[in-house]
């Protein structure tokens, strides 16, 4: 008797999900991601500004898979998925063949046609993106050292798109970045009279699915920071050194960062399976895809409509993380004979921490909490969201230490470019 | 009045004595390095093997400065140093001039005209070395996870140039590295009857400069750790699959690790000063050039001379931290008018580490220790060199912890290559 095997596609909050839930059940798990390593987006922000390393944001898949038995990983880039045949193409790699298959392949940025965001936009969604808006930072206030002239050209100025939870976190951060750390390291420049983050939002108010209390608290707490806060304004084109708003003024700047949307990983499309906004695959209930009952998509690539309230769920890492489990539950339902079950979110807040030591906490059920109380929450949260063992108490270290002395992690800056010169020196 | 002005070129254990000692004195120092951290060159290999992470092998410069307001760092690449017009060109920046200056730019690899080595071999002297071997051996792990038929071109066979400190600890963390936690990263994969660790030394010793008693040890040591150890054996051709020996015999391998010796950094060359074997600039006594006492050169782009035993001392990391401590102190006494003083160098021994739990140690006066003991004082010694407060206790936690769980940090793999591969899933 050969044995089920299941073979999920991505190592997000959704895949994982998928795979974790199965662990007791009967059936042979592959799991394979484009990259070794699992992302904790929610604080790919930290990563940015210098808050964390990349051992505390990113995990290595082939380790998670050291608790379970039943799993092994390839680190493959997937060519197609052939559903007819009930294979995966994989580049460099014998195809795989699967009983049930589990997409959740996430999302990309979308700059909705911006002009010029390809170009100079950082957006902030993978490692490699958290990594370069980092090496950017830390090269450009090198290059306004040596050349202070670059002030007047917006070298100091920080814009960011977006006033969701991506773009307030990071401008808050960047702000604390700015005028903490960096003005100590830049004795010679002006940091704290030139340097400037602002925040563009398109709607009238930041943090939109949050209640309006809260929406109102983490604009002044962002603007305590010093960040500039911008709604009703968009940004139309974006260039090396300048961006143009959607009112037609030209703000200058070499930095802008882009918070302000995602679309469903591109390879949604060459499945053949329907496509709605942002280019996300609708799910039924049990998160199969129409007339494929082994088929699930889950995560930001799918769009989930909640079983209890016929409403369609947010892309959130917690609905991701949910909307994985129960896949493996529908899986391991289904292997032994039973059927499947539509997925209801359980919806245990949402939140957004703004800077060091403030955030906004929406809880079901009408409650908020703002302030201290708020961070604390938020940070007990995310501590307990990170997955392993190892990881959590080197995090909850670094964290405490940067919370007690404003220290950040290091700025070291190492790309390519680097490694030529080296050759030179 | 202006000020005296100290540059000194190169943020190594040399640069960063001679700024350290010169905290006090009457002077504006501007330290200069192409990078902007500090590397802690004895630890790469930890680094390459997964042991240690980034920021516990690399300190930024920057940070280290907060503590020490008559200095400032300026990330430059050099372009020429002008000794007559005491002038340091720089790239994308105003020339500096400079009233005394302290060169202490390092060394580089030296291959020794081997053939196919530049292509090919992995050294291991900067970060940059340590995260591309790093990288390497991720990555080929992944390949031969998804073609196991890589094995038997030699794609789990890895080789280790050079029977010094470096080659043996290196050798000794590989083995341990693949023998621990590869092992359970791939448990499809038969790295325990396949992969294996050769080390190579042209000489009939390892370690040579150590003790017959101790170069013994190291030997067996290493065997224990499932190391092949060939003497009288050196490289002559280095493939990108294969390697031959100086005998003759071919070895099919897709890593080889060169840590068989340095040259003094190129820009010694440019400078117009004498240079002995290895490119080295030799010094006075007063760690001066000959015919300019405002000229210090030190660190293992300086040939020094012992001016106790007049025997040349050997390019550690403690001789470039006491040389360089030694110009700042010699600085100090120009200023003031004094006369230079010759440099004596005080060895408080050397030591290597050979994997987890042992190390040779060879105390002055003839002393020696191993095992636990050694491999204990191997530790203390390192966290006590570490720069930085911080920086220990973060290490001394990972440390700690690798010992006792045999865990490494985190293999993940990011590189330019992986950024374009995103693009497209």
């Amino acid at each position: 008797m050969s044995e089920t095997h299941v073979v999920v596609l991505g190592g997000g909050f959704a895949g994982l999900g998928a795979v974790q839930k199965l662990k007791d059940a009967p059936v042979k798990i592959t799991i394979i991601d484009q990259n070794n390593y699992h992302t904790f987006q929610p604080l790919l922000y930290q990563l940015a500004t210098n808050e964390l390393s990349a051992n505390e944001v990113g995990f290595p898949i082939r380790e998670m898979m050291h608790r379970q038995d039943n799993a092994i990983f390839h680190q493959a880039k997937i060519m197609k998925i052939d559903l007819e045949n009930k294979q995966v193409h994989l580049a460099d790699m014998e195809p795989v063949s699967y009983d049930y298959l589990v997409i959740g392949l996430g999302a990309v940025v979308n700059y909705f046609g911006t002009k010029g965001a390809e170009e100079h936009a950082f957006p902030l969604y993978t490692m490699r993106d958290a990594f370069a808006l980092k090496d950017h930072i830390t090269k450009l206030l090198e290059k306004v050292d040596k050349n202070p002239a670059l002030i007047d050209d917006g070298a100091l100025t920080f814009c960011v798109v977006g006033g969701g939870p991506t773009g307030v976190e990071t401008a808050g951060a960047l702000s604390e970045l700015l005028h903490a750390v960096t003005e100590e390291d830049y004795p010679n420049l002006p940091i704290k009279e030139k340097a400037e983050v602002l925040l563009f939002e398109a709607g009238d108010v930041l943090l939109k699915p949050f209640k309006p209390k809260l929406q109102k608290y983490a604009k002044k707490s962002l603007e305590k920071l010093g960040v500039t806060v911008r709604l009703d304004e968009g940004v139309s084109e974006i260039g090396p050194t300048s961006i143009t708003l959607k009112s037609g003024e030209v703000v200058k700047t070499h930095t802008l960062i882009w918070g302000a949307g995602v679309q469903a990983n591109p390879l949604a499309a060459a499945l053949g399976l329907e496509q709605v906004r942002g280019g996300r695959i609708p799910v039924e209930l049990d998160l199969s895809v129409n007339g494929r009952s082994n088929v699930f998509v889950v995560g930001d690539i799918a769009q989930i409509t909640d079983a209890k309230t016929n409403e369609v769920l947010p892309q959130l890492g917690s609905v991701a993380q949910q909307a994985g489990r129960h896949v493996g539950e529908n899986i391991e339902r289904l292997v032994k004979g039973k059927e499947t079950k539509p997925f209801e979110y359980t919806d245990k807040g949402t939140m957004a921490a703004i800077g060091r030591g403030a955030a906004v906490v929406q809880l079901p059920e009408h409650g908020t909490m703002t302030g201290h109380a708020a961070w604390l929450a938020w940070l007990g949260v995310h501590l307990t969201l990170l997955a392993g063992g190892e990881e959590k108490s080197t995090t909850m270290v670094d964290w405490g230490w940067n919370i007690l002395t404003k220290k950040r992690g290091k700025r070291i800056v190492m790309t390519d470019e680097d490694v030529e010169a080296e050759g030179n020196q």
